[in-house]
């Protein structure tokens, strides 16, 4: 009999954001996994880490460097498709002695989640379960205390990636949105809210719900350096009852 | 020295995705105000009734019978905003002796929720927190197992309530959507999702995380009846790597 695997979302950052059901999970776990970059520690693991069974099996799944290889490159998809199916097979060598196995995921797991691409290779053989969680977005917009979305509002995520144009273009028919994935596209992003009227409701949320967590008007943000996980709120609900 | 107001999300349905800050808010609050439709019992309440402290004091917030007023009307929205006044002001009646006012909301309480109402009237004066909490969306696309969002999906939530040819075209500009607030606007969704080419991939799920939740394929299910909380989850992330 095969094990179970189960993608746990720990929330945005405050270990107190984690839900009755995945600390459960976590204490049912017979191995607990998690992704981070090669060097660093998985930012999921530092969320639960109070909340880890002592003596717990833990199997980190270590991003390869690709920091040489452009990103559009095939042999940076290569590398990065190589190691999603060798981690898949890791999980997969402990659901296959019955193990149950629980991947720990920043946010929510199905939500731009790393679990994604595990998910997508391992559910169709194996008993798998998802336990949702707080996204890292809800996170922001509760610290900043900012109504996203009411009523008939159309909400939209937007990745920062996307080429001038089609921000623009996005931002004008949206009426509320969050930008992820800011890193080096703050200026962009900028100039975009500003064409679109949009730059006097944008808030700026760095690092939302840590302990070290940054919230302000984007128009009070001096310069235009954003670590990987700030992200841009345009709240909507213009028409306030 | 006034109290505290707290939004607090107590997420999906599942009294096991409630967070531990919510439950720590609770076990410290004076009182729990709710929302709920007159003669019916709070969603949110239901969630959370196991983990409420004896003997707290509750402010049940009971919408207006408004069934009579089409929604356009003035007199239906002079109904609403005297409700949400009148129940801001009982809100603020604990809050200037003091008390800790936890409002309890399905989901998250920015993202689409009544709490909303209450803070946008109350937070100006008094010290207000958020407390996030796992969406009703979440729960949805981790019910039915399906990856909503990845790499530079956009994604987007729409009302159902929208116009037919203003849901079609967001449906053909969006990677990932979710219809909210289906209620009797099914039929005009599927007819949406199959002139967009979407249908085959759209998810039906009712009453996500309940113990009487349902999910299936949209093309499965036989007739247009849908609950208002219910939604659609039509997944992106088409190249999968």
């Amino acid at each position: 009999m095969s094990g179970r695997l189960i993608g746990v979302g720990v929330g945005p950052g405050d270990p107190e954001l984690v839900t009755l059901k995945a600390m459960r999970t976590l204490a049912e776990a017979d191995v607990v996994a998690h992704f981070a970059k090669a060097g660093n520690a998985s930012n999921a693991r530092k969320i639960i880490e109070r909340h880890l069974r002592a003596g717990v099996e833990e199997l980190p799944l270590l991003y390869p460097v690709t920091t040489e290889m452009p990103k559009g490159m095939s042999a940076y998809r290569d590398a990065i498709r190589d190691f999603y199916d060798v981690s898949a097979a890791a999980v997969a060598g402990h659901l296959d002695l019955g193990r149950t196995v629980a991947v720990i995921s920043g946010g929510d797991p199905l939500f731009y989640g790393s679990y994604m691409h595990l998910h997508v290779r391992l559910a169709p053989r194996y008993r798998t379960e998802i336990v949702p969680g707080v996204t890292a977005m809800s996170g922001c917009w509760s610290l900043a205390g900012a109504p996203i979305a009411q009523g008939d509002d159309v909400f939209v995520v937007l990745p920062a990636t996307l080429p001038e144009a089609e921000l623009e273009r996005r931002f004008a028919d949206a009426d509320a949105a969050v930008v992820m994935k800011l890193g080096r596209h703050l200026e962009k992003v900028r100039r975009v809210l500003g064409r679109t009227g949009r730059l006097s409701r944008a808030i700026y949320v760095e690092r939302g719900t840590t302990a070290d967590a940054v919230t302000m008007l984007l128009e009070d943000k001096r310069d235009d350096v954003a670590p990987y996980f700030s992200v841009i709120l345009v709240p909507g609900w213009e028409k306030r009852p």
